[in-house]
């Protein structure tokens, strides 16, 4: 089916500041604001699937984001995802062999915080889901990774290829 | 040559205002620090070609833009412009057949405003550039459109196929 | 009576970038956003007077305002106003010798743009409208200046004693 | 001596997302540029005396806020506090009788996040300093309490007169 599905799942990327509590939390996505924003003109399915810190992402977790993947009627699917684990998504979804194309991506600083590297991550991930052949991929710090060959750099900060 | 190079043209994309005559224009190009925001990890060579409304562009600007295509040592140019008059060089830029791949992106809302689809854009022409064919594109609302097959439509302020 | 009356009337504050007409110009005021951002207890009732520059400014449009500050049941009033004719504003309301506190504010770069100083303007005239006696006031730059004693600087972008 | 001092402890107003760490903390003030960007044209002095959430405040930390205002030439002292205990460390000043106005404010929301109500507290408090007698008080929510008369509602997140 023609357009693209976006499938959140939280991480950095959704975080919100709660001033009651005085600490980054999720409530709602800011992805359709994030959609009208950027003006996109493609089709756009966005779906919740979980809003959690992808450290705190049991297997249970990972196999409702395959599910989704599975069932969604796109060829498309982008996912937001946090970055400490996007990899371990990653090596689930790429097994699974589905005939679709997959593009992981997240943020390094949220949405809702100056300097944020949200919005052009999702315009790299929302490009390479649609040039590349079936397979799921990482787009993170302008470069596009198979899920196979990459890994994330917890010193820099940094996505980078093994 | 490895790399990417960035070629800055100015348009909305880099507008800044100028609190002292109460307008938008341009000053510097935002894009050395947009690139830091973004923790590209690409080597990335920007170069300031000009800062110009597209609307005010020439043939003689536009011929400076290919010049600096043609000189480039990289394979891979993103050209941030003016949405006004994207296309126009872009057809100057097309039939010069370079072995390049070459897309041209802008924003709609400049970076330095809020609710700017700059970075995204951004991403879209980041990606695009390294995942494409030798050939000259336009990456705009999501979308990536070769040369000759795009227009601007004024009224929705959207790119669309032709 | 208790509470803040805010008469909003455009100026540099204000001004939303129309990305179809790629300039500044006026579509709603920011005001009713602005009022839940900052958390505001006192109670507060937004009135649009007019949305212009404030270069655009005529006699009638001033007496508009002024009618206004007659009508308002409130003793404390805000004014947002373009910082170019502000003085001009300021010195229709000061003689007419209204029993009330008003302080009119502004901005040098709009609410909506990178780096404005209309958040803590308006700061300033809000405590200001609470501890001043009657009286017509400029709250800019972080300074009060009674309605005949103040300019604005053009060549250097602040309002100044004389 | 003419001009106000600004003294600096951190708290949710100065807050910066650590993106290794992937989470709030402190690094520097974002002070210094503030002050800039809301173009104040009073002499101000900019002094770090912590930088803590004020939750980990101890006597000890209240006590070099104190020596500070104390040692400090001016008469006019801003302090920019944590909101948790903004209303302990003002009763530590207020007792100490200094004949100087000292007015403590903070934010709910964080400078560098959206949405952040700093730059209006901070407005608040640098007019309230400059307009009221010698004492000490707090700015939030755009009022101004006395520090003997002003309490936090937690549940609300906002300052209310007792």
């Amino acid at each position: 089916m023609d357009g693209i599905r976006i499938l959140i799942t939280g991480g950095t990327f959704d975080k919100h500041y709660d001033e009651l509590k005085g600490i980054l939390t999720f409530k709602n996505s800011h992805l359709p604001d994030i959609i009208k924003q950027v003006r996109i003109t493609i089709p756009v399915e966005l779906e919740i699937n979980q809003l959690v810190d992808s450290l705190e992402m049991g297997d249970q977790d990972r196999q409702n984001i395959l599910a989704a993947c599975t069932r969604a009627s796109e060829d498309q699917i982008v996912i937001t995802h946090g970055t400490d684990r996007m990899v371990d998504t990653a090596k689930v979804l790429g097994p699974a062999g589905l005939n679709k194309t997959i593009v992981l991506t997240g943020a390094m600083v949220p949405y809702s915080v100056a300097g944020s590297d949200a919005l052009f991550n999702l315009g790299c991930a929302f490009t390479a889901v649609q040039l590349l052949p079936p397979g799921v991929y990482i787009a993170m710090n302008g470069r596009v990774f198979p899920w196979d060959r990459v890994r994330k750099n917890y010193d820099k900060g940094v996505f980078e290829s093994i």
